[in-house]
């Protein structure tokens, strides 16, 4: 391992991509050095699951090939650069667990987030760690074990997408995929001081789906800045016939420059979602802080919140329709074989009548309406991410959360949840640190379907506090 | 009325739209042609159940300035064209009555699909019969009574939309609102020699709505050719913020001519949905006549249907949660003031549990991909519309159907609402007439989102054939 092999695990995509482009490296050149420093901090990290080097340097010795052949015109966007995917994500001929031994094995197709990715030029490494089925936002599951916080390895990397938040941080890969229901590419970012994007839902077009109407679940980006995530949100996005609520909106839309000046931008911020949410307050002065930074960029900066409160009771139900669907057939067959969390979600979901299926669309839609009129007074709304920092990597959930007891496994993901009810996209951002030197994300939540804003607005808070440059200490 | 007047009620809406721009003919006198035809056809028709003459007129005086002040170019794309709404659009300061009793009255607020309308410069003459709630296939209602089919007036108009229909057949008004769950844009466009429009979902926002993201209801026009019909749509298609499911193309799209060369055109065909439905020998008739026709025109035409089995328990299912979160709270306040077919349905949905109603989005999404797959093989799919042509308006609905006995008032209409359920885009356009001279449409299903090359075939069709020229002799 020398320093400039580090150095390139430390680049931008962005960064990346004009250095493979320009051919002033080449992809095997990249691989390899992802590979080595994955072999070295992998190890204490546990992000990386699944590993495929020797097919990720074939695939970069045909990168190579290719692009001599067709130019730098002729490859894809995300052209040799190395990525991991979540291994909820089924992968061809890839070990796909989903953090579970009842359904652990190696698909024979791509989902389409993974067939994207690939046609788009991105290098497979391998797998990220989930919690099992990606149920709950801490994560470890009963054949890889947990994932540890590289900056601070006694702490929880968040989840669901928390291999991915790692492996990010700790440089084994400079983008990955994940998905987000209750907060699991937000809260992982948040924890790992890199960038998560909930898209709006559409965005990324998923398939194959048990429900394809469900707004609920979402695939999306995550990189270490903005611009990166960005990047890759625009290899996932764009319509496809297999996904009946994909958006048109082809996905090239966001490989374009982010810069905009924030002056006169419109902010609403809230440290607790008006009240409604106990936060930490190491949390909750980060997220004061950022109020500031955008006063700082020429804001206009007022605390308001929209109420949220029937979030609650939206996302609780259409959570457990949605692991009755998935889960319940799994739990007949293998009753020990779920982890009680999953277990409870889906008999809620065999519980619920009919009338309060409906009764949840009711309330979501006059949710959508109440936050559609909150975000014409105002751009952009700045909330917490998670409503705690890293927590014990030994405990299954905070049952605690500024001396509020919690409920479930759930309920300290309020401040996450309650905005996927929106159905807004929401970026988590890195905003800062605790005194003991843990991340703390900040979560940006835009009007419906306004991704590209959310990005602009976050690349710009990025552009003026950097907090994302800092590197994990406790590793490598 | 003058001969000249009576002309004037009978072009197209295009044609109408060329007059009024070139300021050959003044609105004043368009909606003047209207009225007077109204006042003398619609005793015999009962379709126009409101008139706001003055109302119009003064609306045609103020279209005639404006068109003067500000040039053709300034005025909207349905400037100066006399229309009549549905009468389960809320229009403000007009009597909206849903066919109830219980909730007839004066609207503040017009919905979205009536705020576009007006916005592209059409002038409202009144609103147009449905049945109670525009539940059923069969315009009849407590407070207005039924509405007489043109062609035929001892028969139906269909419904829901049939006071539109009807309206458009006889040469009320060139195009009209409507709306559709199990067939209410198509069954009475087949029933009254006119055409309809089944859009896909989200093509035209629905504001308000009390689930927003239902894919189960849907607006969409109506004209006496389908170059007018796009027409209309252009003006209600495209994004509003208040829909969050809204596509995002823009309505314009849809004024663009639509001729096409259909040579070549893979064209499946079923008189009776692949064997699912019991279909009149006069419809199947009509059907395979069609096939024929695209068979002319250079098309490669053959009998095949994908199966859309699965779509009844998806429309059962979603429409009895459609109906529990309509009428159910209606129903508690007044028992015995809602129709009965509306109560069952009602109490279905209270019935329902929380598994069924996940389960139906599975099947949803299971049919979804069938018919997608079966897209890839076919271009366009022609189906019958109604199992039945117009039957006896003194009946609630037809109890048997080519000799097999219907279990109630929605059965008879599966051939409109399987169709529902495959999220597919839907035209019925005229295709001839029963040796009784009794109207039958043909319906032409789309892949996903094809709503333009769904009109595009349907113009063919249309220009080919020419069933719609044909005016109702029995009324005027």
């Amino acid at each position: 391992m020398t320093d400039h092999d580090d150095e390139l695990c430390y680049k931008t995509a962005r960064e990346l991509s004009a250095l493979l482009r320009g051919r002033e490296v080449s992809a095997r050149e990249v691989v390899r050095a992802h590979l080595e420093r994955i072999e070295r901090v992998n190890p204490e990290v546990n992000a990386i699951v699944t590993l495929v080097a020797d097919r990720a340097l074939d695939a970069a010795a045909a990168a190579d090939e290719r692009i001599v052949a067709a130019g730098a015109d002729g490859v894809g966007v995300l052209h040799g650069l190395p990525i991991a995917h979540k291994d909820t994500h089924n992968t061809a001929g890839i070990r796909t667990s989903h953090g579970s031994p009842l359904v652990d094995g190696i698909p024979d197709q791509d989902d389409l987030i993974i067939e994207r990715i690939r046609d788009a030029g991105a290098i497979t490494l391998g797998k990220t760690n989930v919690p099992e089925f990606a149920a709950g936002s801490h994560t470890f599951n009963p054949i890889f074990g947990a994932t540890h916080n590289p900056y601070a390895p006694d702490r929880s990397a968040g989840g669901s997408s928390g291999g991915a938040a790692a492996a990010l941080a700790s440089g084994m890969v400079p983008i990955a995929d994940g998905s987000d229901t209750g907060g699991s590419l937000r809260n992982p970012a948040s924890f790992n001081n890199v960038v998560g994007l909930r898209p709006s839902p559409g965005r990324v077009p998923t398939w194959p789906a048990s429900n394809a109407w469900t707004t609920l679940s979402v695939k999306g980006p995550m990189a270490r800045t903005v611009a990166d995530t960005a990047l890759l949100l625009s290899a996932m996005a764009g319509p496809d016939p297999r996904s009946p609520i994909a958006l048109e909106e082809p996905g090239a839309r966001f490989a374009r420059p982010l810069d905009r000046d924030l002056t006169g931008l419109r902010v609403a911020w809230s440290p607790d979602l008006g009240g409604l949410v106990p936060v930490e307050p190491e949390v909750a002065a980060v997220v004061e802080a950022s109020a500031g930074v955008f006063e700082d960029l020429g804001c206009v900066v007022e605390r308001a919140c929209p109420d949220l409160s029937e979030g609650e009771e939206v996302f609780r139900t259409q959570r457990a329709a949605l692991f009755e669907v998935a889960f319940g057939p799994l739990m007949d067959r293998h009753p020990e074989g779920l982890k009680q969390t999953i277990r409870e979600n889906a008999e809620a979901g065999r519980r619920l009548t009919g009338p309060e299926v409906a009764r949840a669309e009711v309330l979501h839609t006059a949710l959508f309406h109440r936050v559609r009129a909150f975000f014409e007074r105002y751009d952009v709304l700045l909330l917490p991410v998670s409503q705690v920092p890293p927590f014990d990597i030994g405990i299954e959930y905070p049952t605690e959360v500024a001396g509020v007891a919690m409920g479930d496994y759930l309920e300290w993901m309020r401040s996450a949840y309650l905005v996927t009810s929106t159905g807004s996209p929401a970026l988590s951002v890195p905003a800062g640190f605790t005194p003991a030197g843990l991340p703390v994300g900040l979560q940006i939540v835009g009007p419906h379907r306004a991704d590209f804003a959310v990005l602009q607005i976050g690349h710009a808070f990025e552009q003026a506090t950097g907090y994302g440059r800092r590197r994990p200490e406790a590793i490598g």
